[in-house]
């Protein structure tokens, strides 16, 4: 096998292509709802149009976890990519402006019938906390054949969003992307997404960190969630030696990067009024990643995903308003 | 002739029903542009594709002018309702959706073929300025069939935007609509939207305020070219004996009522920091109609409006997102 040669893309995320609805709602309204309040629920067509009918007014944002993830490190100079899948509607021609005009190369043709564009609703509570239900409409319309080899084989880390395990043609896209990406000898990164997300795929997920990631993102609760423990200490010392670094984030209480025999604490950025907590894990991962593929030492890696994580809570959305590069150089100078 | 019955709906609008795409631009991108700073400009399809491609990411709202005033009205309590035209496509399930979730009934059946829901795209400089391209897409499929003349019977105040005078199907629905209001007794408002929307249309708005208009909205700039004069105070004499009230808005300096023979100069409300100007004169009548409908004495109108107005320009969008209620009762107590 012949080497591969120097990349000419740092990041291509395969994620679901999703525009974001947020709305303001008192804690009655999720309580309300047969949803887990912080997390993300799936739902149908029909509970997706009920759900909006007693929501109050909205702002749509494009959003999608590995693509806000992508849309971040691109700010921060980071080449980048994206593969998922959107219908030729409005909200698929919002998001394709959206990730292009952030820099992000986005070639996945859209679907031209059935579902329309994925959306998620974000109610975001007084708390400033965010509770989720996506219906993943046309995303699932993803599979294997949307993966560009060629544009694997040319991307330093191949970044996966554990979300799309869920429609199963964007599973077996995810498979044949990693293994294009192992057979090239690139990095495979996974982020676990939420703690129920883990939960439907948990024997996916272990046998994919045990044989296929080198980069796996994660908070606290997911991670726990992995290992089926209540004990933060126990999963950790589960999953250190099968991946090469890990990046577990803890909200208010920082991240924990273990990688390269080392564990960094990384505090958390401080933020004069947290507003949204929406994309907080997604711009972590943008953050980090775009320091890793610069060269960064892990500590200033985990310091770049909580500037950006900042950034990204302080106003409402999952998309950096901020100049992330001007932030950063001011934050964490090389 | 019997007497109009009490009215059940406060204020009736009639507006573009338009979705906002707000963006972040620098100066050079409005310079580079054929269009005035701080105005809006009317565009086409094949240019609204084009400029949309050369802006950046962008945040998706409700908006238009009438429909953002009649939203802060109902948010103060007034019971309202909204005649314009959107196409069935998903801009035009976000605009129903919000409107009807803001307590505004809104009946208008949707366009089923024809162009798009209209979309204004509103560039936002660093100097809080706000540029506006509008494509009124199905927003001129309006027509005087839809003016609905029991509801305009029903209603207290006709509020128009003059706006709705560019496309010619709208302008009709507007004429019928004040035939049945000045039939019924019924207060006619007008807002002059913009100077050179006031350009456009000079003989028609100077009939309409001569002969029809009891309560017109205007600010500074609109006013005066309304005259063809660089000076507001002669422009003032000239409106002062042709309608009930005029309320000039002022940015900063805040506004001028005149009306019952009184002149009240009305100081701008503090605002932190002016993040987005977008919607300040909607919400300055939406303030001042919820007063007035009320029975509220001009004054206090007056402040109604300064307050709503303080409070949109102090976030992204046109629609107001603090409990305008609560806001306006410890601002201006009855």
């Amino acid at each position: 096998m012949t080497p591969p040669g120097p990349p000419s893309i740092d990041i291509l995320a395969l994620g679901n292509a999703i525009v974001d609805v947020l709305s303001h709602v008192d804690d009655a309204v999720v309580d309300g709802l047969p949803v887990n309040k912080g997390g993300m629920t799936l739902i149908g067509a029909v509970e997706a149009q009920d759900l909006y009918g007693v929501l109050g007014p909205g702002i749509e944002c494009s959003g999608g976890s590995a693509a806000n993830t992508v849309v971040g490190a691109s700010m921060l100079g980071a080449r980048t990519a994206f593969i998922g899948r959107v219908r030729d509607d409005q909200l698929g021609t919002v998001f394709t402006h959206d990730i292009r005009a952030a820099g992000v190369r986005f070639d996945t043709p859209p679907a031209a019938d059935g579902p329309d564009t994925a959306v998620c609703m974000v109610m975001v509570t007084p708390d400033a906390h965010r509770t989720m239900c996506t219906h993943l409409g046309a995303s699932i319309e993803l599979g294997p054949d949307d993966v560009d080899e060629a544009l694997v084989r040319e991307s330093a880390v191949l970044y996966l969003e554990g979300y799309l395990w869920d429609p199963s043609g964007a599973r077996e896209a995810m498979r044949r992307a990693i293994a294009v990406a192992r057979d090239e000898g690139r990095a495979v990164a996974l982020s676990l997404s939420d703690p129920f997300c883990v939960d439907r795929h948990r024997a996916d997920f272990l046998d994919l960190v045990d044989n296929d990631v080198d980069l796996l993102f994660a908070n606290e609760h997911e991670l726990t969630s992995l290992y089926g423990t209540d004990d933060l200490d126990r999963a950790f010392n589960e999953v250190m030696p099968l991946v090469k670094v890990a990046a577990v984030t803890r909200g208010e209480h920082g991240a924990v990067i273990v990688g390269d025999g080392e564990t960094h604490l990384v505090p958390a950025e401080p933020v004069a009024q947290v507003v949204d907590t929406t994309g907080a894990g997604d711009l972590f991962a943008a953050g980090f990643l775009a320091g890793w593929t610069q060269g960064r030492n892990l500590h200033d890696c985990g310091r770049m995903g909580a500037v950006a994580a900042a950034e990204v809570i302080s106003h409402i959305g999952a998309r950096p308003e901020a100049d992330l590069r001007a932030l950063m150089a001011e934050r964490v100078p090389a």
